[in-house]
């Protein structure tokens, strides 16, 4: 996979703003998109492309969404896709368009062809770090990661690359997240662990509750090193789904504004999804991500978040345990979880809260961050 | 009605946290209380004492919620009735028992109680802003409204006062409200005119998205001014709803932090159950919340906030109108909605913003406030 980036000028001139890769040839590719009813236009033409789970090219700009700007939003996200696909020779339905950045402002067609040109030019093996950064929008450092797995053959190389630090809650791959491997694999064995993959890691973070029109993880597979055994694709699986883990953990801890993380797994209640609307409850609640902020141990708003979520919950079957020790069980406060307790557990990073409210085999889990000033000052002065 | 208040230094020292309202005979009396599973002994126990639809006396505490507190919270909101049934001679299930504070803390029965003797010796009449002063947590300012009507037996009075300030959602009463009215009218038209003042007022306020565990609204019928026409029925009710409407606003005028105002009124969807999901999903968005506290008109952040709520909505049918200027439609910004003409916009208090998503005679709407550094300050630091 080659990987370029340039600058477009699209929000601020000078900086890349534009990242452009390239396969060698069609590679199967798999991906989910944002499941929020505005999706961007790019999202769109996106789907369209990869209706047949093949793609040679993707295009990603940052500094605007390009959602919100209706037929000329949608033309704009088509034509450069033609653009690109003319510089390399392929046809446009190859090429993977992505956007990034304010929503409802129209998008340059002009600029954006302009940073794909630059981009186009620049393609090089081993380049992801600069995509990286050019794809970054609020966030402060660039995320990454790459594997090489021995096998039979040779060795497979996996990696990937995320951007996401605003608008992340798990609701479908809240966020860019770009991947490839050398492997090759069928498409089916691509969409399958893939979907595994968001649904154990981009789909379990949260930083505000607020869920981007434009996200979206794509994993291609180039084939350049070889078939693999079924031991071999076992481990290649675990490897991209630690990777997403990975990668997700960064956009969480790099949450705008974040200082300190939590995470929250909730057992036990009649299904997956009351455990996951009360594990949302609680990522999401402002007055939880302001007392992990101070670091307080103000833990009756556990119950609140906990009791708001609209599902079947009692209160007595409720146990609550800080870093494995219980803070609540049979309707109050342990005994032995003095102040002085909560307020040393309250200061680790993760804090890991579990909650568990019955007997059922239910599960689901949350990685949240704190709501800081940070969050305040980057979300009232993005734009200027 | 007579109200005392007293100091039982449940949490600090020296100010009055205990409020106590008594009537001069049994009244009936109309409730609603949270829908937060984990809802507070006190309201369990009112629940209780209130089936008979009467009541004679109130007994608030402010700087405890006694929720999460197991059977000893229990045995204190009832020994709290208990003791003032005692001190007033009259049964303890007349008592209707309310706290507020923090969560997850043993509330001291003694100090309620010594609070409570002292409040209970100070009964007189029109002493409202004494117990509005009492109830408050982060409040900043007591609210309260008082009016006189006209009818042909002399005059009526209805009196309410009301705390709330965090933890505040439509999901049911979000906060404390006492209402009193010396009509004398009987409990059904308390019932129902009480859920329909409510579902117009405290049901459709959003300071943080978190709903409380204490949250309770009460209203009473003195009797002492005579039964009512059926036109001056019509009048009082119509005063009802609107002093629980000021009540409300002034709830989230003195939201935690607040610096600003907005109101949103959603319509067209399949039902007004839907037109409230997408209400809800722009009153508790963060990116929202934080625009509106800088006054940016970055109204893409209307969009995705709009596409997030899980229901079926079509970006070509949105139509987004600030303060009746249209700044969206077609699936695009419009064209006259100029940056300066947003931003000027944007200035106002309150912001009115208006969606119309197809052509059903469906409607929600919802009063917030912005989310500034305040609410971060407020939270991080209330409990020390």
């Amino acid at each position: 996979m080659l990987v370029g980036t340039g600058s477009g000028g699209i929000r601020t001139k000078g900086r890349d703003d534009v990242a452009v890769f390239a396969g060698a040839h069609p590679m199967p590719t798999a991906a989910t998109f944002t499941r929020n009813n505005f999706a961007a236009a790019p999202v769109t033409i996106a789907r369209q492309h990869l209706r047949g789970g093949r793609s040679q090219a993707w295009l990603v700009n940052s500094g605007n969404a390009n959602c919100g700007t209706g037929k000329r939003g949608l033309a704009t996200a088509s034509s450069s896709c033609a653009h690109l696909g003319q510089a390399l020779g392929i046809p446009a339905t190859q090429v993977i368009p992505f956007s990034t950045g304010v929503i409802m402002e129209p998008l340059s067609a002009a600029r954006l062809h302009a940073g794909c040109d630059v981009a186009a030019s620049r393609l090089q093996p081993g380049n992801w770090r600069a995509a990286a950064k050019a794809i970054m929008t609020t966030d402060t450092v660039a995320k990454g990661a790459s594997v090489q797995l021995r096998a039979k053959g040779g060795k497979v190389t996996l990696t990937g690359i995320a951007k996401g630090s605003g608008m992340i809650h798990p609701n479908m791959a809240t966020m860019l997240a770009f991947l490839a491997t050398d492997a090759d694999v069928p498409l089916s064995w691509l969409r399958t662990q893939l979907r595994t993959s968001v649904a154990a890691s981009f789909n379990r973070i949260s930083v505000d509750g607020d869920t981007s029109t434009n996200d979206a993880t794509i994993l291609a597979a180039t084939g350049m090193a070889g078939k693999q055994s079924a031991t071999e694709l076992k481990r290649l699986a675990q490897a991209l789904e630690e990777m997403c883990r990975e990668l997700a953990q960064a956009v969480v801890r790099d949450g705008e504004g974040a200082t300190t993380t939590a995470t929250v797994t909730v057992t036990g209640l009649a299904s997956d999804q009351a455990c996951r609307a009360v594990a949302d409850a609680i990522a999401c609640s402002p007055l939880i991500k302001t007392m992990l902020h101070a670091r307080d141990a103000n833990l009756g708003r556990l119950l609140m978040a906990i009791g708001k979520a609209p599902v079947a919950c009692q209160p007595e079957a409720v146990t609550i345990k800080i870093h494995g020790l219980t803070a609540f069980s049979n309707g109050q406060r342990a005994a032995r979880f003095t102040e002085n307790v909560a307020s040393r557990l309250m200061r680790k990073d993760p804090v890991t809260i579990a909650i568990n409210a019955g007997p059922a085999k239910t599960e689901a889990s949350c990685m949240f961050c704190d709501l800081g000033p940070g969050y305040i000052k980057i979300n009232a002065e993005y734009r200027s």
